[in-house]
């Protein structure tokens, strides 16, 4: 894998001229407006306060924002850049909790550094991270071609949360099958749940979706029982923000209800992801750290209160889904059916690894 | 039953004055404003806008709206009045197609007049409305009772939509139960569903229940799979908009995908809501008309649009949850367990309907 990044329509994430461009995902679709972070702890702010968000998107920006260190720890420190870096790490690192591909991303960052000399190390730092980035959106193309094999033809398919080209490097992870189904056997409708509180379905899948003239349709979160009692749905596909090794998986807060709807309705229930989202550390979904927002995003709405003030909110941001209710994980690396500990292991080995 | 309208806190229908005051639910908690519908026209186009929702309050609102319809048809036509009022008691009739008790108010109404004479109605109208509000008052009292007894000391509760002293004629039906549980042995939690796209549950139930001085959390709808999963609910209650006959329940949308997850999770499903909410002409949920309302509730908030222009929407008001997953129906009549159509036909044989 590797190379120049290809962009398709949407260029959410870019290093150019020394700063890290991210299209601000917190206004789209109302605005298209971008963010322009020039140092690491701007890209760490930009994480954590959601600028750019969905896992591989978060693993590719970090990336970049590993080059703004190093190219200003060289500038600071010169031959000794590399510890003058370990501050931005750390903020990189922390900038969001529940992601594993954040770790991964930096990790494989730090691989690199590990081989650099005393010398200007931006320019292998830039072609690192622009490599980790083509190979997000090439492992999203697999993706999309293993997925899409398993949907019939003219599906109709529904979704949670945004897996776009917003989400990752490019084109998407379950979006990025949705994508290529569309183009494979059609589609002959893509439902989205809206995704509170941030309405990631209603603001930006569905604008990946209008935007390239796929059917979208928006429901509320809590009509997706009875649309799948219709019968009316082939596969539901989500994303994934980290799975462990057993196969459970953390996603968008929702994900879990409607695996449950899924399995209930007896209508497949697929997760796609980058094996950069498997957390092999991480033994079942009990281990992993579940972030928990500020309860305003739930209460207000655009900085407008419509709840009354002496409400409380719980706000957690993902849950986790038993891998028992996940029907296929779908990796660049292959698919898993009725994934679990032994399944994915052998995916791991089946790419040397 | 019967007898003058005892309000609580809460005064949200009233008949003053030859007016129906509502307190617009569209606004609340940020405004508390009233609409003051001066004949059954308004009345009507009231419910339809949902400046009143809530089936029990819809029959209630429905019932003062023919007091308004009688005394304008005496006005106009005098000893002719019964024919003149057949175009309102037709808009009241089609203000709403799901709740079932506005058919049953009107219906109750309509008993009323075809006992009197030529002469000016509007008193007898008047005290028939009246004691009709005050029968649904005192049937959520014993519902609260009934429910509360079901339920453990501290109990932790999570409830959907608005099932109040706002969508009844007060007091409330799964939010009686609720606090009549509170009055009787405490109440440690109440969480609450937002409730999208109309926010009942963030607006109106939190609101109720800070007024009250209870522990309200809000949570996005998608969370409450997270919740139950957590062990932390002791038992959903929900109201009902029409129950077949059979038991199967058209309620607020969102609530047939919480009835599955309470029963994946063992978490008993109880269903509050008075006899007027059975329609015992509907054999089973299939024959419940679905309200589907302007997409535009869903894409846009508070007429700000945040999906794309190009974006449909699908936005039903209720989904029907089957009978076999409601694990107690709650009437003022009695507890159903494990409601079907025997055990509904003979609640009503000992009630001598």
């Amino acid at each position: 894998m590797g190379g120049e990044v290809q962009y398709d329509r949407v260029r959410a994430i870019e290093l150019r001229d020394g700063a890290v461009y991210l299209l601000d995902q917190r206004v789209l679709p109302s605005e298209v407006r971008y963010e322009v972070c020039q140092d690491a702890t701007q890209v760490a702010s930009a994480i954590t306060d959601m600028v750019v968000r969905g896992a591989p998107a978060i693993g590719v920006t970090a990336a970049y924002g590993v080059v703004l260190a190093a190219a200003s720890a060289f500038g600071a420190a010169g031959p000794q850049w590399r510890p003058a870096m370990a501050a931005d790490m750390e903020r990189l690192r922390r900038s969001r909790p529940t992601a594993v591909n954040l770790h991964w991303a930096l990790a494989r960052m730090e691989e690199v550094m590990e081989r650099l000399g005393p010398d200007d190390p931006t320019a292998a730092m830039t072609a690192a991270a622009t490599r980790l980035h083509a190979d997000d959106i090439e492992a999203n193309r697999r993706m999309g071609a293993l997925g899409a094999a398993l949907l019939p033809a003219q599906a109709r398919l529904l979704t949670h949360c945004n897996t776009g080209a917003l989400a990752t490097g490019g084109y998407g992870t379950a979006l990025g099958v949705v994508r290529a189904a569309a183009a494979r056997n059609g589609v002959a409708a893509v439902y989205a749940d809206e995704t509170r509180p941030w309405l990631q379905g209603a603001r930006l899948t569905a604008w990946e979706l209008v935007t390239e003239g796929l059917p979208a349709t928006i429901l509320a979160d809590g009509a997706a029982g009875a649309l799948l009692k219709r019968g009316d749905i082939d596969a539901v596909l989500v994303g994934a923000d980290r799975i462990a090794a057993n196969g459970d998986t953390a996603n968008k807060i929702g994900t879990y209800g409607l695996a449950v709807l899924a399995r209930h309705h007896g209508v497949p229930f697929y997760v796609v992801a980058p094996t950069s989202t498997i957390d092999r550390a991480c033994k079942d979904g009990s281990g992993i750290p579940i972030e928990e927002r500020d309860p305003l995003e739930v209460l207000a709405f655009r900085g407008v209160r419509h709840s009354p003030e002496q409400a409380q909110a719980w706000n957690p941001v993902f849950d986790v889904t038993p891998a028992a209710l996940v029907d296929a994980l779908i990796t660049e690396a292959g698919v898993v059916e009725h994934p679990d500990a032994r399944g994915i292991a052998a995916l791991f080995e089946r790419v040397g690894r």
